[in-house]
Protein backbone atom coordinates (compact mmCIF):
# COMPACT_ATOMS: atom_id res chain seq x y z
CA UNK A 1 0.00 0.00 0.00
CA UNK A 2 1.69 3.43 -1.06
CA UNK A 3 -0.09 7.20 -1.35
CA UNK A 4 -0.26 6.10 -5.25
CA UNK A 5 -2.66 3.26 -5.03
CA UNK A 6 -5.98 4.25 -7.03
CA UNK A 7 -8.72 3.84 -4.21
CA UNK A 8 -6.86 3.16 -0.89
CA UNK A 9 -9.12 1.44 1.21
CA UNK A 10 -10.12 3.71 4.35
CA UNK A 11 -8.97 3.44 7.55
CA UNK A 12 -10.94 1.20 9.71
CA UNK A 13 -12.89 3.55 12.10
CA UNK A 14 -13.15 4.44 14.71
CA UNK A 15 -9.56 6.73 14.13
CA UNK A 16 -7.61 8.96 16.16
CA UNK A 17 -5.86 12.04 14.59
CA UNK A 18 -2.21 12.02 15.46
CA UNK A 19 0.58 14.49 15.67
CA UNK A 20 4.24 13.87 15.18
CA UNK A 21 7.41 15.84 15.30
CA UNK A 22 9.91 14.36 12.87
CA UNK A 23 14.08 15.48 12.15
CA UNK A 24 15.85 14.37 9.31
CA UNK A 25 19.02 14.55 7.28
CA UNK A 26 17.98 15.61 3.82
CA UNK A 27 20.70 14.25 1.89
CA UNK A 28 19.42 11.43 -0.19
CA UNK A 29 15.81 11.98 -0.21
CA UNK A 30 14.33 14.36 -2.91
CA UNK A 31 12.66 16.65 -0.71
CA UNK A 32 9.75 15.65 1.51
CA UNK A 33 6.81 15.34 -0.67
CA UNK A 34 5.93 11.78 -2.19
CA UNK A 35 6.57 11.67 -5.54
CA UNK A 36 6.24 8.19 -7.41
CA UNK A 37 9.86 6.61 -8.24
CA UNK A 38 12.09 8.82 -6.20
CA UNK A 39 13.12 8.79 -2.27
CA UNK A 40 11.13 11.26 -0.28
CA UNK A 41 11.28 11.46 2.98
CA UNK A 42 7.15 11.73 3.27
CA UNK A 43 7.36 8.57 0.57
CA UNK A 44 9.44 6.84 3.12
CA UNK A 45 7.61 7.76 6.15
CA UNK A 46 4.46 6.44 4.69
CA UNK A 47 5.67 3.10 3.54
CA UNK A 48 7.07 3.04 7.23
CA UNK A 49 3.41 3.84 8.97
CA UNK A 50 1.73 1.47 6.56
CA UNK A 51 4.24 -1.00 7.61
CA UNK A 52 3.44 0.04 11.41
CA UNK A 53 -0.22 0.71 11.76
CA UNK A 54 -1.20 -2.27 8.99
CA UNK A 55 -3.58 -0.02 6.90
CA UNK A 56 -3.18 3.19 4.64
CA UNK A 57 -2.37 6.20 5.86
CA UNK A 58 -2.13 9.70 4.48
CA UNK A 59 -0.02 12.06 5.92
CA UNK A 60 0.20 15.98 5.82
CA UNK A 61 3.24 18.22 6.47
CA UNK A 62 3.91 21.29 7.89
CA UNK A 63 6.49 22.30 5.40
CA UNK A 64 7.22 20.85 2.19
CA UNK A 65 10.90 20.82 2.24
CA UNK A 66 12.94 20.94 -1.33
CA UNK A 67 15.50 17.95 -2.46
CA UNK A 68 18.63 18.03 0.41
CA UNK A 69 17.12 20.39 3.01
CA UNK A 70 16.99 19.19 6.55
CA UNK A 71 14.69 19.51 9.52
CA UNK A 72 14.82 19.09 13.08
CA UNK A 73 10.80 19.70 13.85
CA UNK A 74 9.08 18.70 10.76
CA UNK A 75 5.46 18.01 11.67
CA UNK A 76 2.96 15.59 10.56
CA UNK A 77 -0.28 14.62 11.07
CA UNK A 78 -2.59 11.87 9.91
CA UNK A 79 -5.07 9.51 10.83
CA UNK A 80 -4.98 6.32 12.90
CA UNK A 81 -6.63 3.38 13.82
CA UNK A 82 -8.03 4.14 17.62
CA UNK A 83 -8.08 0.38 18.26
CA UNK A 84 -4.51 -0.49 17.65
CA UNK A 85 -3.06 3.01 18.25
CA UNK A 86 -0.10 3.09 20.82
CA UNK A 87 2.09 6.41 20.51
CA UNK A 88 4.87 4.72 22.24
CA UNK A 89 5.00 1.70 20.32
CA UNK A 90 4.45 3.84 17.13
CA UNK A 91 7.64 5.76 17.86
CA UNK A 92 9.51 3.06 18.50
CA UNK A 93 9.05 0.83 15.54
CA UNK A 94 9.44 3.44 13.14
CA UNK A 95 12.65 4.44 14.80
CA UNK A 96 13.71 1.04 14.40
CA UNK A 97 12.99 1.04 10.38
CA UNK A 98 13.96 4.70 9.36
CA UNK A 99 16.74 5.96 11.82
CA UNK A 100 19.23 7.56 12.22
CA UNK A 101 18.43 9.55 8.61
CA UNK A 102 14.99 9.98 9.85
CA UNK A 103 14.19 9.97 13.24
CA UNK A 104 10.47 10.42 14.59
CA UNK A 105 11.26 12.88 17.70
CA UNK A 106 7.58 12.75 19.40
CA UNK A 107 3.76 11.03 18.39
CA UNK A 108 1.09 11.88 20.52
CA UNK A 109 -2.68 12.45 20.16
CA UNK A 110 -3.96 15.35 18.49
CA UNK A 111 -6.95 16.89 19.02
CA UNK A 112 -9.48 16.64 16.13
CA UNK A 113 -9.42 18.18 13.12
CA UNK A 114 -5.64 19.17 14.00
CA UNK A 115 -3.93 19.29 10.29
CA UNK A 116 -0.23 20.01 10.56
CA UNK A 117 -0.23 22.05 7.66
CA UNK A 118 -3.55 24.29 8.42
CA UNK A 119 -3.21 24.69 11.51
CA UNK A 120 0.36 26.19 11.78
CA UNK A 121 0.76 30.03 13.43
CA UNK A 122 4.19 29.94 11.70
CA UNK A 123 7.56 28.36 11.24
CA UNK A 124 10.99 28.56 12.43
CA UNK A 125 13.69 28.00 9.36
CA UNK A 126 17.52 28.17 9.99
CA UNK A 127 20.40 28.40 7.77
CA UNK A 128 24.13 27.96 8.67
CA UNK A 129 26.97 29.42 6.94
CA UNK A 130 30.91 28.34 7.70
CA UNK A 131 32.37 31.68 7.41
CA UNK A 132 36.22 30.47 7.18
CA UNK A 133 39.11 30.72 5.01
CA UNK A 134 39.27 26.67 5.23
CA UNK A 135 35.95 24.36 5.12
CA UNK A 136 34.75 21.79 7.87
CA UNK A 137 34.47 18.53 7.14
CA UNK A 138 31.85 17.90 9.83
CA UNK A 139 29.90 20.96 8.95
CA UNK A 140 29.93 20.11 5.48
CA UNK A 141 26.64 17.94 5.56
CA UNK A 142 24.82 21.40 7.50
CA UNK A 143 25.91 24.65 6.43
CA UNK A 144 27.12 26.42 3.56
CA UNK A 145 30.66 27.07 3.95
CA UNK A 146 31.54 30.97 2.32
CA UNK A 147 35.75 31.45 2.51
CA UNK A 148 35.44 35.20 2.28
CA UNK A 149 34.86 37.28 5.21
CA UNK A 150 31.35 38.39 5.68
CA UNK A 151 30.82 41.66 7.67
CA UNK A 152 27.64 40.69 9.91
CA UNK A 153 26.79 44.21 10.45
CA UNK A 154 25.81 44.54 6.99
CA UNK A 155 23.99 41.21 7.15
CA UNK A 156 22.11 42.46 9.92
CA UNK A 157 20.68 45.62 8.50
CA UNK A 158 19.78 43.42 5.59
CA UNK A 159 16.77 41.41 7.95
CA UNK A 160 15.38 44.67 8.90
CA UNK A 161 13.61 45.52 5.99
CA UNK A 162 11.90 41.82 5.37
CA UNK A 163 10.05 41.78 8.48
CA UNK A 164 6.36 42.66 8.41
CA UNK A 165 3.76 41.94 5.79
CA UNK A 166 5.20 41.74 2.20
CA UNK A 167 4.51 40.55 -0.94
CA UNK A 168 7.99 38.38 -1.76
CA UNK A 169 7.78 37.15 -5.39
CA UNK A 170 11.28 39.16 -5.97
CA UNK A 171 12.45 35.98 -3.40
CA UNK A 172 10.33 33.18 -4.56
CA UNK A 173 10.23 30.72 -7.33
CA UNK A 174 6.75 30.65 -8.61
CA UNK A 175 5.40 27.25 -10.01
CA UNK A 176 4.97 26.95 -13.57
CA UNK A 177 1.67 26.36 -15.36
CA UNK A 178 -0.56 27.44 -12.70
CA UNK A 179 -2.71 30.42 -11.52
CA UNK A 180 0.16 32.67 -10.11
CA UNK A 181 -0.85 32.62 -6.44
CA UNK A 182 -0.11 34.82 -3.83
CA UNK A 183 3.01 35.80 -2.93
CA UNK A 184 2.47 37.87 0.47
CA UNK A 185 3.83 36.75 3.73
CA UNK A 186 3.68 37.99 7.10
CA UNK A 187 7.54 37.56 8.58
CA UNK A 188 7.80 37.95 11.94
CA UNK A 189 11.06 37.77 13.18
CA UNK A 190 14.16 37.53 11.22
CA UNK A 191 17.98 37.93 12.13
CA UNK A 192 21.76 36.15 12.20
CA UNK A 193 23.56 34.48 15.68
CA UNK A 194 27.10 34.35 15.83
CA UNK A 195 27.50 30.77 16.86
CA UNK A 196 31.35 31.53 17.19
CA UNK A 197 34.17 30.16 15.60
CA UNK A 198 32.84 31.41 12.19
CA UNK A 199 29.49 29.79 12.12
CA UNK A 200 26.93 32.25 11.03
CA UNK A 201 22.91 31.01 11.66
CA UNK A 202 20.38 32.89 10.14
CA UNK A 203 16.58 32.60 11.66
CA UNK A 204 13.18 33.30 9.87
CA UNK A 205 10.10 33.27 11.65
CA UNK A 206 7.14 33.78 9.04
CA UNK A 207 3.68 32.73 8.84
CA UNK A 208 4.49 30.46 5.72
CA UNK A 209 7.30 30.74 2.87
CA UNK A 210 7.21 30.57 -0.53
CA UNK A 211 9.15 27.78 -2.82
CA UNK A 212 12.56 28.57 -2.40
CA UNK A 213 11.94 31.76 -0.35
CA UNK A 214 14.62 31.30 2.26
CA UNK A 215 17.67 30.16 0.19
CA UNK A 216 16.76 33.18 -1.95
CA UNK A 217 16.56 35.41 1.06
CA UNK A 218 20.31 33.96 2.55
CA UNK A 219 21.50 34.04 -1.12
CA UNK A 220 21.01 37.86 -1.22
CA UNK A 221 22.09 38.76 2.56
CA UNK A 222 25.61 36.85 2.17
CA UNK A 223 26.10 38.86 -0.93
CA UNK A 224 25.52 41.77 1.18
CA UNK A 225 28.07 40.23 4.02
CA UNK A 226 30.41 40.14 0.88
CA UNK A 227 30.14 43.97 -0.11
CA UNK A 228 28.59 42.80 -3.73
CA UNK A 229 25.43 44.48 -2.78
CA UNK A 230 24.17 46.53 -0.21
CA UNK A 231 21.69 46.41 2.49
CA UNK A 232 19.78 49.25 1.74
CA UNK A 233 19.38 47.39 -1.48
CA UNK A 234 16.78 44.45 0.02
CA UNK A 235 13.78 46.87 0.58
CA UNK A 236 14.11 48.06 -3.31
CA UNK A 237 14.52 44.54 -4.24
CA UNK A 238 11.50 43.25 -2.34
CA UNK A 239 9.38 46.25 -3.86
CA UNK A 240 9.83 45.25 -7.32
CA UNK A 241 8.23 42.03 -6.86
CA UNK A 242 10.07 40.70 -10.17
CA UNK A 243 12.09 37.27 -9.58
CA UNK A 244 15.09 38.78 -11.95
CA UNK A 245 15.14 42.21 -8.98
CA UNK A 246 16.88 39.95 -6.68
CA UNK A 247 19.90 38.21 -8.60
CA UNK A 248 21.56 36.68 -6.01
CA UNK A 249 22.64 32.97 -6.25
CA UNK A 250 20.59 30.15 -4.57
CA UNK A 251 21.81 29.42 -1.01
CA UNK A 252 23.00 25.71 -1.43
CA UNK A 253 20.01 23.22 -0.02
CA UNK A 254 22.30 21.73 2.67
CA UNK A 255 22.16 24.76 5.04
CA UNK A 256 19.11 24.83 5.20
CA UNK A 257 16.62 23.07 8.19
CA UNK A 258 12.79 23.58 8.83
CA UNK A 259 13.77 23.86 12.87
CA UNK A 260 10.22 24.67 14.28
CA UNK A 261 6.55 24.29 13.72
CA UNK A 262 4.38 26.78 15.96
CA UNK A 263 0.80 26.13 16.48
CA UNK B 1 53.28 8.07 -8.30
CA UNK B 2 52.69 6.31 -5.04
CA UNK B 3 53.82 4.59 -1.59
CA UNK B 4 53.87 1.47 -3.00
CA UNK B 5 55.99 1.94 -5.70
CA UNK B 6 59.59 -0.23 -4.87
CA UNK B 7 61.95 2.23 -5.42
CA UNK B 8 60.60 6.19 -5.40
CA UNK B 9 62.72 8.32 -6.74
CA UNK B 10 64.55 11.21 -3.96
CA UNK B 11 63.20 14.34 -3.59
CA UNK B 12 65.05 16.69 -5.05
CA UNK B 13 66.99 18.58 -3.06
CA UNK B 14 67.26 20.80 -1.14
CA UNK B 15 64.03 19.84 1.07
CA UNK B 16 62.04 21.78 3.74
CA UNK B 17 60.28 19.83 6.37
CA UNK B 18 56.89 20.69 6.50
CA UNK B 19 54.61 20.05 9.34
CA UNK B 20 50.80 19.95 8.29
CA UNK B 21 47.68 19.63 10.41
CA UNK B 22 44.77 18.04 8.88
CA UNK B 23 41.00 17.48 9.74
CA UNK B 24 38.68 14.66 8.07
CA UNK B 25 35.41 12.94 8.29
CA UNK B 26 36.44 8.76 8.51
CA UNK B 27 33.74 7.52 7.41
CA UNK B 28 34.51 6.13 3.66
CA UNK B 29 37.81 5.66 4.43
CA UNK B 30 39.95 2.34 6.04
CA UNK B 31 42.01 4.29 8.11
CA UNK B 32 44.89 6.62 8.18
CA UNK B 33 47.76 4.11 7.06
CA UNK B 34 48.32 3.59 3.63
CA UNK B 35 47.20 0.09 2.14
CA UNK B 36 47.35 -1.49 -1.37
CA UNK B 37 43.76 -1.19 -2.70
CA UNK B 38 41.68 0.44 -0.23
CA UNK B 39 40.77 3.81 -0.03
CA UNK B 40 42.45 5.78 3.29
CA UNK B 41 43.54 8.93 4.38
CA UNK B 42 46.77 8.91 4.03
CA UNK B 43 46.99 6.98 1.00
CA UNK B 44 44.58 9.74 -0.52
CA UNK B 45 46.94 12.59 1.27
CA UNK B 46 50.01 11.28 -0.43
CA UNK B 47 48.20 10.91 -4.02
CA UNK B 48 47.00 14.31 -3.80
CA UNK B 49 50.63 16.16 -2.58
CA UNK B 50 52.74 14.34 -5.15
CA UNK B 51 50.27 15.63 -8.19
CA UNK B 52 50.54 19.23 -5.83
CA UNK B 53 54.37 18.61 -5.47
CA UNK B 54 55.24 17.07 -8.92
CA UNK B 55 57.96 15.39 -6.54
CA UNK B 56 57.39 11.70 -4.73
CA UNK B 57 56.00 12.61 -0.87
CA UNK B 58 56.28 10.20 2.17
CA UNK B 59 54.19 11.22 4.96
CA UNK B 60 54.58 10.65 8.93
CA UNK B 61 51.37 11.52 11.18
CA UNK B 62 51.08 11.18 14.47
CA UNK B 63 48.32 8.90 14.99
CA UNK B 64 47.40 6.00 12.47
CA UNK B 65 43.55 6.21 13.30
CA UNK B 66 41.18 2.76 12.70
CA UNK B 67 38.88 3.07 9.52
CA UNK B 68 35.84 5.30 10.10
CA UNK B 69 37.77 7.35 12.88
CA UNK B 70 37.64 10.44 12.55
CA UNK B 71 40.13 13.52 13.06
CA UNK B 72 40.26 17.20 13.52
CA UNK B 73 43.85 18.09 14.57
CA UNK B 74 45.90 15.11 12.56
CA UNK B 75 49.52 15.86 12.19
CA UNK B 76 51.65 15.45 9.44
CA UNK B 77 54.66 15.52 8.29
CA UNK B 78 57.07 15.21 5.25
CA UNK B 79 59.93 16.75 2.88
CA UNK B 80 59.16 18.95 0.34
CA UNK B 81 61.54 20.53 -2.42
CA UNK B 82 62.46 23.63 -1.05
CA UNK B 83 62.55 25.86 -4.63
CA UNK B 84 59.03 25.19 -4.73
CA UNK B 85 57.67 25.14 -1.59
CA UNK B 86 54.54 28.19 -0.77
CA UNK B 87 52.77 26.60 2.36
CA UNK B 88 49.67 28.83 1.22
CA UNK B 89 49.36 27.59 -2.43
CA UNK B 90 49.76 24.13 -1.34
CA UNK B 91 47.26 24.06 1.51
CA UNK B 92 45.17 25.86 -1.36
CA UNK B 93 45.54 23.22 -3.87
CA UNK B 94 44.89 20.29 -1.53
CA UNK B 95 41.63 22.04 -0.38
CA UNK B 96 40.81 22.13 -3.71
CA UNK B 97 41.74 18.09 -4.56
CA UNK B 98 40.40 16.88 -1.07
CA UNK B 99 37.94 18.83 0.49
CA UNK B 100 35.07 18.53 2.18
CA UNK B 101 35.96 15.03 3.30
CA UNK B 102 39.93 15.72 4.13
CA UNK B 103 40.78 19.27 4.68
CA UNK B 104 43.84 20.89 5.46
CA UNK B 105 43.77 23.30 8.40
CA UNK B 106 47.48 24.76 8.31
CA UNK B 107 50.48 24.19 6.56
CA UNK B 108 54.08 25.44 7.25
CA UNK B 109 57.70 24.83 7.75
CA UNK B 110 58.65 23.15 10.41
CA UNK B 111 62.16 22.89 12.29
CA UNK B 112 64.79 20.47 10.69
CA UNK B 113 64.26 16.90 12.10
CA UNK B 114 60.54 17.39 12.99
CA UNK B 115 58.77 14.66 12.97
CA UNK B 116 55.02 14.51 13.38
CA UNK B 117 55.12 11.02 15.16
CA UNK B 118 58.29 10.98 17.24
CA UNK B 119 57.91 14.50 18.18
CA UNK B 120 54.65 14.71 19.50
CA UNK B 121 54.43 14.77 23.49
CA UNK B 122 51.05 13.66 23.52
CA UNK B 123 47.84 13.03 21.74
CA UNK B 124 44.47 14.18 22.43
CA UNK B 125 41.17 11.81 21.60
CA UNK B 126 37.87 13.19 22.26
CA UNK B 127 34.91 10.51 22.26
CA UNK B 128 31.32 11.41 21.91
CA UNK B 129 28.41 9.93 23.17
CA UNK B 130 24.47 10.93 22.13
CA UNK B 131 22.61 9.85 25.74
CA UNK B 132 18.89 10.40 24.98
CA UNK B 133 15.49 7.91 24.26
CA UNK B 134 15.49 8.57 20.47
CA UNK B 135 18.32 9.31 18.21
CA UNK B 136 19.47 12.17 16.16
CA UNK B 137 20.36 12.19 12.79
CA UNK B 138 22.40 15.34 12.72
CA UNK B 139 25.08 13.47 15.23
CA UNK B 140 24.38 10.19 13.48
CA UNK B 141 28.21 10.68 11.91
CA UNK B 142 30.33 11.13 15.40
CA UNK B 143 28.95 10.37 18.19
CA UNK B 144 27.44 6.93 19.66
CA UNK B 145 23.92 6.75 20.82
CA UNK B 146 22.98 5.00 23.52
CA UNK B 147 19.70 5.24 24.67
CA UNK B 148 19.98 3.81 28.30
CA UNK B 149 20.12 6.49 30.49
CA UNK B 150 24.01 6.95 31.81
CA UNK B 151 24.85 7.42 35.26
CA UNK B 152 27.23 10.35 34.74
CA UNK B 153 28.98 10.34 38.32
CA UNK B 154 30.06 6.66 37.86
CA UNK B 155 31.69 7.29 34.80
CA UNK B 156 33.25 10.04 36.02
CA UNK B 157 34.66 8.04 38.74
CA UNK B 158 35.43 5.06 36.87
CA UNK B 159 38.22 7.97 35.09
CA UNK B 160 40.15 8.47 37.98
CA UNK B 161 42.18 4.69 37.75
CA UNK B 162 43.47 5.42 34.68
CA UNK B 163 45.33 8.51 35.25
CA UNK B 164 49.04 7.89 35.31
CA UNK B 165 51.39 5.29 33.98
CA UNK B 166 50.07 2.19 32.94
CA UNK B 167 50.17 -1.39 31.62
CA UNK B 168 46.87 -1.08 29.07
CA UNK B 169 47.07 -4.35 27.86
CA UNK B 170 43.39 -5.52 28.98
CA UNK B 171 42.11 -2.29 27.29
CA UNK B 172 44.14 -2.82 23.58
CA UNK B 173 44.36 -4.90 20.66
CA UNK B 174 47.19 -6.75 20.70
CA UNK B 175 48.75 -7.23 17.17
CA UNK B 176 49.11 -10.32 15.73
CA UNK B 177 52.13 -12.40 15.27
CA UNK B 178 54.70 -10.36 16.30
CA UNK B 179 56.83 -9.36 19.12
CA UNK B 180 54.49 -8.48 22.11
CA UNK B 181 55.25 -4.39 22.45
CA UNK B 182 54.70 -2.74 25.39
CA UNK B 183 51.45 -1.91 26.72
CA UNK B 184 52.56 0.58 28.91
CA UNK B 185 51.37 4.55 28.33
CA UNK B 186 51.08 7.70 30.42
CA UNK B 187 47.41 8.83 30.93
CA UNK B 188 47.86 13.08 31.55
CA UNK B 189 44.50 13.40 31.73
CA UNK B 190 40.59 11.90 31.53
CA UNK B 191 37.26 12.78 31.97
CA UNK B 192 33.44 13.05 30.65
CA UNK B 193 32.36 16.69 29.63
CA UNK B 194 28.34 17.26 29.80
CA UNK B 195 28.13 19.69 26.75
CA UNK B 196 24.08 19.84 27.31
CA UNK B 197 21.22 18.31 25.67
CA UNK B 198 22.34 14.63 26.17
CA UNK B 199 26.06 14.86 24.80
CA UNK B 200 28.75 13.97 26.50
CA UNK B 201 32.17 14.19 25.43
CA UNK B 202 34.74 11.69 26.82
CA UNK B 203 38.45 13.57 26.63
CA UNK B 204 41.93 11.62 27.20
CA UNK B 205 45.02 12.73 26.49
CA UNK B 206 48.25 10.44 27.07
CA UNK B 207 51.68 10.32 25.91
CA UNK B 208 50.21 7.64 23.09
CA UNK B 209 48.21 5.05 22.52
CA UNK B 210 48.04 1.21 21.98
CA UNK B 211 45.63 0.04 19.41
CA UNK B 212 41.71 0.66 19.97
CA UNK B 213 42.37 1.79 23.37
CA UNK B 214 39.58 4.82 23.53
CA UNK B 215 37.18 2.57 22.05
CA UNK B 216 37.78 0.09 24.58
CA UNK B 217 37.89 2.47 27.61
CA UNK B 218 34.36 4.00 26.32
CA UNK B 219 33.18 0.62 26.14
CA UNK B 220 33.88 -0.08 29.59
CA UNK B 221 32.90 3.42 31.02
CA UNK B 222 29.54 2.91 29.16
CA UNK B 223 29.25 -0.55 30.72
CA UNK B 224 29.66 1.56 34.34
CA UNK B 225 27.35 4.57 33.18
CA UNK B 226 24.38 1.78 32.29
CA UNK B 227 24.72 -0.25 35.65
CA UNK B 228 26.16 -3.33 34.65
CA UNK B 229 29.53 -2.89 35.58
CA UNK B 230 30.96 -0.74 38.62
CA UNK B 231 33.36 1.98 38.51
CA UNK B 232 35.45 0.21 41.15
CA UNK B 233 35.92 -2.40 38.82
CA UNK B 234 38.33 -0.05 36.44
CA UNK B 235 41.21 -0.72 38.72
CA UNK B 236 41.43 -4.38 38.58
CA UNK B 237 40.75 -4.42 35.00
CA UNK B 238 44.09 -2.46 33.96
CA UNK B 239 45.79 -5.00 36.97
CA UNK B 240 44.64 -7.89 35.14
CA UNK B 241 46.42 -7.29 31.92
CA UNK B 242 44.45 -9.22 30.02
CA UNK B 243 42.35 -8.38 26.99
CA UNK B 244 39.38 -10.89 28.27
CA UNK B 245 39.20 -8.73 31.63
CA UNK B 246 37.51 -5.96 30.28
CA UNK B 247 35.04 -7.94 28.52
CA UNK B 248 32.98 -4.39 27.47
CA UNK B 249 31.82 -4.11 23.91
CA UNK B 250 34.26 -1.80 22.00
CA UNK B 251 33.00 1.35 21.42
CA UNK B 252 32.02 2.41 17.60
CA UNK B 253 34.74 3.75 15.75
CA UNK B 254 32.45 6.88 14.53
CA UNK B 255 32.32 8.01 17.77
CA UNK B 256 36.12 8.85 18.24
CA UNK B 257 38.01 11.87 17.03
CA UNK B 258 41.88 12.67 16.92
CA UNK B 259 41.24 15.94 18.82
CA UNK B 260 45.03 17.41 19.14
CA UNK B 261 48.50 16.38 19.01
CA UNK B 262 51.10 18.61 21.06
CA UNK B 263 54.53 19.20 21.02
Amino acid sequence: MTLFDPEPPPVPTPTVRVRMTVAYDGRGYHGFAAQAGVKTVGGTLTTSLERVLRHPVAITCAGRTDAGVHAWGQVVSFDAAADRFDPDAVQRSLNTLLAPAVVVRDVEEAPEGFDARRSARSRVYRYMVVNRPVPDPFLAATAWWVADPLDRRAMALGCDPLIGEHDFTSFCRIPKGEQVPSMVRRVIDAGWCDVGEGVLRFEIEASAFCHQMVRSLVGMLVEVGSGRRRAGELAGVLRARRRAAAGAPLAPPHGLCLWEVRY
